[in-house]
Formats: structure tokens, C-alpha cells, sequence
């Protein structure tokens, strides 16, 4: 078939039972579609079945792209044999990504089995956390030194062969391997082949140190418009390299956390997981809701009386929870995404405080005004629409100051801003908004 | 000074009135770091002077990597012959970006002011929808014929000398323009130079068409670990170049506007805006959720006889409203994210959607269970803990429909799904939840 075919069309095929055809197209397309088919399929056998069809580079490539649960069925049907032969062919940091998931006594059998070479870059790459510069780097890169002349410099790269794929630039090193200059492969096409490298090299390069939160190392990539960034030992030594495309997987690996935890769920998720994984995930965020909710819910007790005798206190008491929950959850989301994007820092963080209460209260005096009158529409009892728009107001203030100062605190105290969810934020304003709202109403239930 | 001076640090210096080391670190540090001290300074006198003393290629780099509300008030105080040599000494792509900010009139001054060939690159680019691949391409790149030499490749290169800053790729085109390949750099060092270019490229590059959406360009980088795109006009014609940075920023704007849009704001907002903007751009959506909240509110006055007979129903009801919102909140996060990084789509839509329903079911008989049983020790009625029990199992499950149906539908109707805000989800299970639980009491009333 000579038609280009997309991956949902092959799904299609698949899940037709039309393998035969699937299995054709797979050694033609880019592994990232293969991956995307893969992921799709939702019978473990025949996404097995496809997969051990595939050539080991082929094989090795949509390995370290498949989604997670994908990548677990298939590393559980993988012989030892196989898995050896991808293992090898991988870049070092996709290899060493892979063999984090196999039970240690695997590793250590595979590992002892490939070349020492591989090997011992994998093993160099296992020793650093998985969220660091170190765990994200790979050992692949060609390091010159400063005296070396431009032709030199081709040759090494040369050498590198297939290895140097998605190479951009040539790092210069002095003669202890500490990174002193960077030099872009254009910068390399154009210089006369005679000039040394340290002549056209660009100085001071922006590199990381191995034990930088992976976080941080994206954003060197955003701010400075970085492709590939030279990682360093304390020493200064070279060590790895980062590439932007391992980046971007990461900005958006965090963006996805931020988003989940402010929604009240493990940082960890994916729409595509088995749902007794989802359920296992949710479940202990709505325990720990259901239990805010429960203390708030005391609150409301403590005003039986009050609501006894007017009922429609009830309801009303729910606008001003509302308000304030939303109001919150505004400012949390702005503050957690200015710190994540380095808008925030401790040095304008008062301005920033200053400037969430002032909005909060300005909403807040907006909302309660609307508020008030609704509530005297539609009751015909002033007070209470008084008591409302006064509760409004205040709740908001308050879920202003909540929204930015728990992140900053979190901040404060080294802790992943992010983990501030919404339902931490949202008891809080529930259970103020209601202990505003009845209490001020009970202390003006001689005026009804 | 010798000491490296940190962004932090200057920021201070400035705040202490010491602009002149500022203005001598200013010449020296990355023009990204200029931008952040620009943004982080208060007073704008003080930010435009500093501003005002930068050379032209580095005021041109920091006009475009400072923040919003940075570039209008120097935008504001820039003179039109300043104005006219940064927008000559800026990337075709960033001068478009810059002119869009200004009025239509003051913009064709400009244009008639520069010279022509960086005139008409801007205009081309000026065309296209900001949100779309001709929005966000630059017009420089290299292209060279099939028939080409590898030498001739590098003579082209060299033609465009500094312009050719961040290029990664030499692409290939026939008579026509049109694109038929593209050769990574790495390629061109190593082949020998008498080879021809269509001999070692590669055939058949991704491309983006000029009207593709840029949430769908970050989606080819992402998956294809691209670093640079050729955009191409329906007819095949080469007009321009998307880099990878420039998608970074795109992926960055994007997970924020999810956040964003999730917590109930409008698209753009920044932790750094003034308090009236923020003000400005909270207040609809809280004026909106006020209204969805007194809708709920009216549902809970339907049953003003019921909370008159037993008060702690007052109390009850917002843990059923609380679970079913944050149930449906956890789900229209695990959506929206799903579909902006393209996991869910309409050919898997039936299982997820099947798939959040079982996890809301069991999560909701879970919650119901806990809660029941709380209800029944806290108050000794056993019905209240049933019709408690029952009211968040229905409430959880609704919150689960809910929260995929609206995003899918939504993407259904090509609308961007992130607008699926939690103010609507919350309106729903808020309402639906008072009406399970109040209703079924009413219902039951004869019971206890």
C-alpha cells in the first residue's frame, strides 16, 4: 500500500484484526507513530505481539516512547535476549531510564552482560536522582580541547558517528575535562579548518551541575533559548549533556503536576490508565476532602440554632463559600505558575502579596455589594443582605492571603509550591466562609 | 566590578538607587538577565532609563524577552528612530511581534522606514494569525536545490552569516520552492564536499502548514524531538521557520492557560500584572461563579422546610456538594490535560469516558460509605447516613460525566476544551448535589 497512513488509521487496523497490514506500515513510519499505535492498542497480547515484530533499533526507539502502562506489559513478556540487544542500541539515558523500572537483580544480570563501555555509562547515569540534571543528561557528547584546531574538531565529531545524533554543539574542555567554551556545529561549517577551536569558541558557556532540580534546568533552556546545555560535576568537569528535546518533555511533565495538584490529585496521572490505578490515585485526595469538608460541616453545626430559625441561611451561607473558593483558587493558581515560571521570586514577593490582598478585596466589595442586594430581593430583610455582603468581603480578603501565602510558605520552606491544592485552600475558605457568615448572622439575630 | 553580578543582585543595586553599576553590569550580563531586572524593577522612570542606555542589539533582545507590562511602558517612552533601528536589528519573527503592539498608523510609519527587504518580511509574517505556524515562524532559514553541492550549502550558509544565529537545518527545495528535504548541519560537516545535497539529506521533513495552530506545532516538536520546523504554504512552498524555543514559550503559555482556565481566569494573566489588571480580568469569572452560586443557593431554598425540621442537614449537604467538586475537578484536569497533549482522543473517548465513570462510581461508593457512617455515629439516624451515602455515590458519578463529557464535547464542537472551567463543574455538582441530598431527605422525611 503506497498511501501514508496515520496512526489512528492504523489503530483502526489493528483493532480490526488487520495485523498483518500494521506490521508493514510499522517498518516504515516514524517510531513516534509506532508508539502512538502502541499506546492505543488496548489488548496487551497484540500490542506485544506488534511490538516483538519490530527490528531492535526500531524496537529500542518506540521502547523509550510508549506510555507507561504500554511499557509495562511489554518489558513483562521481554526476554533477557532482547532486552540486551535494545538496551544496547539505546542512547545512554534512554538505557538508563528503562532499566529503572526492572527489578534490581535484572539490571545487574543485564548489565554485566553488554558492552563494558555502555555499561559503565549507564551505570554512571543510575547513580544520579531521576528529577536532577544528572538523571535527565546523557553521556553521549564530543568534548575538544582549546587548542585543537577546527579540523580536529571535525574529526572527533566524526568519530561519534551515529552516536552524535542530535549534536549541535562541540564542547572545549581544558586539559583536567573542565568545560571552558562551547562552539555551535555552524560556527564550525564556516571557521577556516586551521583556526583552533578556542579561537571562535563562545566563553563561559551556561552548563548545570549534576544535582540540579530538573526544574531549574528547564528553565535555563526557557530564559536562554538553549538546544543543548553542558552538565558538570562540582569539580567542573563535563560530565553530560542535556538535550531541549528531553526538556520539553519536562516543562511539560510539570506543567501536567502543577495542574493535577492543584486539582487534588497525585502528581502522577494520565487519561489513559487502567481505572482501578485512577481509583487508587483519587481515592486517599477525596478521603482527605471528604474530611475538610467534614470540619466545615461541624462549623455549620455549631449554628443549628441560627438555622433553625432561618432556614434560608442555609443557603446563603453556600455564596459565600463559593466566592471565597473560587477567589482562592484564582490567586493559588497564579502564584504556584509564577513561581514555577520564575515570575515570583522572594524579592518581589511582598509587591505580589500586597497587590492579591488589594484585588481580593476589591472583588470582595464588588461581590458583596451584588451579593447583598440579591439577598435583600430576595428576602426583604436588609440585615441579612448587610451580614452577607460583609462575609463576602471578608472570606475573600482572607482566601486572597490563603491563596498567596501557602505557596510562598511552601516555597519558604524548600517544598514543591504545587503541592498547595485546591482542597487544602478550599477548607480553609469554607470553613471561614461559613463561621463568618452564621456567626455574624447569630450575633445579629436581635436585629432580624 | 569582577564579581558575576546575579539578576538578584542588580535588582537590588537598582532599588537602592546605585544605577550606575547596573547600567556598566547591563553591557556585559546575557540580555535575558537584563530582561529580568528590567521586569522585576518597580518604578518606571527608573526601568525606562536604564532601558534608554542599552545599544541597540541588546535593547533589541530585551524589548523582546521582557514581560507585557514592561514592553508598554517602554514602548510608551521609545522615539520613533530608536524604535525604528531596534525593529531593523530584531529576527523577522520578533519585529512582527513587537509591531503588533502598536497602533496600525504609527506600525505603516515604521514600515516605510525600514528598509524594504526587512519590510516585506515583516508584513508576510503580519498576515497570519498570532496562534498560528505563520504567527509564530521566522522568516530567516537557508534553503538550497537538491542538485547542490555540499559546498555550495555551506557558501549559502555563510551568505547569511549572523542571520543564520539558531539554525540547526539547511532545508532542500525544487524549482519551485517547494520543500523536499532538509539536511541536519551535523551531515553537512561530515560529507565531503563535492557530494550533492539530495544525495544525503533527508527526504520527506515533518513540516507545519502556515495555518496550523501552535498548540499543534509544540505537539509535532514534542513528539518528534524536533529542534527547528519548516512551514510551508499549502501549495508546498518554503516561507519560514519555527525554532524550538520559540515552542518552549508556546508550551509554557499553553500549560498556563490550562492552569488558568481550570481555576477560572482569563487566558493571559501574570503574578506581575498591576492589582487593577488582575482586578479587571478576575472579576467576570467571579461575578459568574457568584451567579452559579446563587443558582445553587435557590435549590437549597426549595427545601427551606426541610433544613427547619432538621438543621444538620445544613451541615450535611455541603459535604456532597464538596465531594462531588472535587471528584469532578480531578477529572476535568486528567481531560483537558489529556487532550492538550493529544492522549485522548475521539477514537479512545469511549473507553475513558467509561473508564472515569467506573472510577467515579467506586470512588463515590467509597466516600458515600465513610461519610454514612460519620453521619450515622454523629448524629445516631440511620437514614440520614443512607440518604447521605446515596447522595454522594450519585453525586460522584454525575461529577464524573461531567467533568469528560464537557471537555470532550467541547473539543467535539472545536472549541478549545481548557475553557471547561471549574466554575462550570462546580455549578453543577453543587446544585445537583443539595438536590440529591435535600431532595432524598424530603423524600424520606416520613422516616425519621
Amino acid at each position: 500500500m503506497a498511501t501514508p497512513q496515520t496512526p489512528d488509521h492504523l489503530i483502526i487496523l489493528a483493532e480490526m484484526g488487520r495485523e498483518e497490514q500494521v506490521r508493514e506500515a510499522f517498518e516504515r513510519i516514524h517510531p513516534a507513530d509506532v508508539a502512538e499505535v502502541i499506546d492505543a492498542i488496548e489488548e496487551d497480547d497484540l500490542r506485544v505481539g506488534l511490538f516483538a515484530d519490530l527490528s531492535t533499533p526500531r524496537a529500542a526507539a518506540v521502547l523509550s516512547l510508549v506510555g507507561d502502562h504500554a511499557r509495562e506489559t511489554i518489558l513483562d513478556q521481554l526476554s533477557e535476549h532482547r532486552l540486551r540487544a535494545i538496551v544496547t542500541s539505546l542512547e545512554s539515558d534512554d538505557a538508563a531510564d528503562l532499566l529503572a523500572e526492572l527489578p534490581r537483580a535484572q539490571v545487574e544480570r543485564l548489565l554485566q552482560s553488554i558492552p563494558p563501555r555502555i555499561s559503565a555509562d549507564v551505570r554512571d547515569l543510575m547513580r544520579y536522582e531521576e528529577d536532577s540534571a544528572g538523571g535527565i543528561m546523557q553521556r553521549e557528547f564530543v568534548a575538544v580541547a582549546a587548542e585543537a584546531s577546527v579540523e580536529d574538531a571535525i574529526e572527533a565529531l566524526r568519530r561519534r558517528g551515529a552516536d552524535a545524533e542530535g549534536l549541535h554543539n562541540v564542547f572545549v574542555v581544558d586539559a583536567d575535562q573542565r568545560l571552558v567554551g562551547s562552539l555551535p556545529l555552524r560556527l564550525l561549517i564556516l571557521a577556516d579548518p586551521r583556526t583552533t577551536v578556542g579561537a571562535i569558541m563562545e566563553h563561559d558557556p551556561i552548563s548545570a551541575h549534576t544535582g540540579m532540580d530538573q526544574e531549574e534546568v528547564a528553565g535555563l533552556f526557557s530564559k536562554y533559548d538553549l538546544v543543548s546545555l553542558p552538565v558538570i560535576e562540582p569539580t567542573g568537569q563535563i560530565v553530560g549533556r542535556i538535550t531541549v528535546d528531553d526538556v520539553v518533555d519536562v516543562i511539560e511533565e510539570e506543567a501536567s503536576e502543577d495542574i493535577y495538584r492543584l486539582a487534588g490529585l497525585g502528581q502522577e496521572s494520565s487519561v489513559l490508565e487502567p481505572a482501578f490505578e485512577s481509583i487508587r490515585k483519587r481515592l486517599p485526595w477525596l478521603i482527605l476532602n471528604l474530611g475538610t469538608c467534614t470540619f466545615s460541616a461541624t462549623v455549620v453545626a455549631l449554628f443549628e440554632g441560627t438555622i433553625q430559625q432561618l432556614a434560608i441561611a442555609a443557603a446563603f451561607m453556600t455564596m459565600v463559600a463559593g466566592s471565597g473558593g473560587n477567589a482562592g483558587v484564582q490567586t493559588l493558581a497564579i502564584v504556584v505558575r509564577g513561581i514555577a515560571l520564575d515570575e515570583l521570586t522572594f524579592l518581589n514577593a511582598r509587591r505580589v502579596v500586597l497587590k492579591e490582598f488589594l484585588t481580593g478585596a476589591a472583588n470582595g466589595l464588588a461581590l458583596g455589594i451584588i451579593a447583598g442586594v440579591i439577598a435583600f430581593l430576595w428576602k426583604g430583610v436588609p440585615i441579612v443582605g448587610v451580614v452577607l455582603a460583609t462575609a463576602i468581603l471578608g472570606n475573600l480578603c482572607l482566601a486572597a492571603l490563603v491563596g498567596v501565602l501557602i505557596p510562598l510558605g511552601l516555597k519558604w520552606c524548600g517544598i514543591d509550591p504545587a503541592i498547595a491544592s485546591a482542597v487544602v485552600l478550599t477548607a480553609i475558605t469554607d470553613s471561614c466562609g461559613f463561621l463568618l457568615f452564621l456567626g455574624l448572622l447569630t450575633l445579629c439575630q436581635p436585629l432580624l
